[in-house]
């Protein structure tokens, strides 16, 4: 069980959805990273902030799946919890619930902070380590 | 009628269309742009060298007019000409055709050459306006 | 000047922003749409619920001027009002406005009422002149 | 190894860059779907036909490995194969190389076979069996 979870509302629009009357599964991952953008916004680490200063956290792997079809001005949130910290590594995880509490998708994305400059991976600074903590999925839950 | 003219071939796929089962119109300039870009490697001035050299030719305006609506798996080609060539702007005209040569919507971007590093316009340089008059709207036409 | 403005805030996140540093033209479509949804929601219009009823509004023009770069961490609102309102067709303004309250871009979308099925237009109902009167700019202003 | 590879290029245009300097995540798997029509199509299965006979395949899974960046002009290839065919799904993989042939990313993507109308997955029909396997990773490889 998380600690704490970061929650962000979306209103699923027209552009979202495709030919075949769902989601396009590409739109999930977009916004997955606005609800990402928020949460590293919240615990004091905007990206804005983070790209400027050439601390670049790629993203290396991401993964969905795809449970209940989302439609056009469905309500949905996304819960971030931290699923994986690492050294130099973590990954996020991200349940879209809709207005029911019923989990319609789930994502993972995976993190590498890289050396400024380089595609070597550096250590994750303490101060970021302990504000992704709070979301942590503690180990024995 | 132009000298010359740029065809960029495009087939509407899936996340092209929206909940209503046409194109979604913000899709219309994402395909123009990627034959304007198509478009200016053709004539010698590709983007991502030009971007690289901080050459830049910011959109200042765009418009568009839809006629006719855009299905899933419709193949269409968009024809380039250049609407107005000016000191230091152009304006580029798309049309989008379908199979039948019918025009299902026309857009124009126009561009303007900023110095590097500023927000002030600077003179086209001679070679691409010359490039560009290849296929340029005659205006006896 | 507007009797009644909506205004819809927007972020602009690490998606928005294009290989020359700046947001891509097409996402301040995207964007304006979205306003668009939340504004026909507020007044009692959900798209949703019109394309359930084939009730279509399709976009038959648009124009943008883009005035100032916008870049990454952002903080824009959109405001909406109505520039013009027809017999069967409406054109939406919108002004991206940034935190100073400069106006950073500038958006028109016009949309004709069809009759259901039909690529025909027909008269807007009452009941939604009355409400997009409301926020219509006023004619000596 | 597939016994026949499907391959599809690609170039990486100004809006896929994101405010990084490299292909936003979501754009690959936008890239990767567009391949999937494509091959679809090629195998004599177009989406579009799928969609209009109400023969939904939709995506359950996807996940993505992304090795080296992608930058604004780079020209890839997308190279299609299949991963995995089960009675009523498929998972298709996609591994994008650049023109030195090296993997800069691979995605999967499953999809099910659904009864028309319902969420139950049925059993794919032999002639879809038949084409997919002309593209299956040998199980001795």
């Amino acid at each position: 069980m998380p600690s704490k979870t970061f929650s962000h509302p979306i209103n699923i629009t027209l552009h979202d959805i495709d030919a075949a009357g769902v989601m396009f599964f590409a739109d999930y991952f977009r916004h997955a990273h606005d609800a990402y953008e928020c949460f590293m916004a919240e615990i004091g680490f905007p990206l804005p902030q983070l790209i400027h200063q050439r601390t670049l956290l790629p993203l290396v792997h991401s993964e969905a799946d795809f449970l209940l079809p989302v439609h056009h001005g469905d309500r949905l949130r996304i819960e971030i919890h931290l699923e994986r910290i690492g050294t130099s590594s973590f990954t996020v995880g991200y349940q879209f619930l809709d207005t029911q509490a019923r989990e319609v998708a789930r994502i993972k994305t995976t993190h590498v902070l890289l050396h400024p400059g380089k595609r070597s991976p550096m250590g994750l600074p303490k101060t970021l380590l302990k504000s992704l903590d709070v979301y942590a999925v503690s180990t024995d839950g």
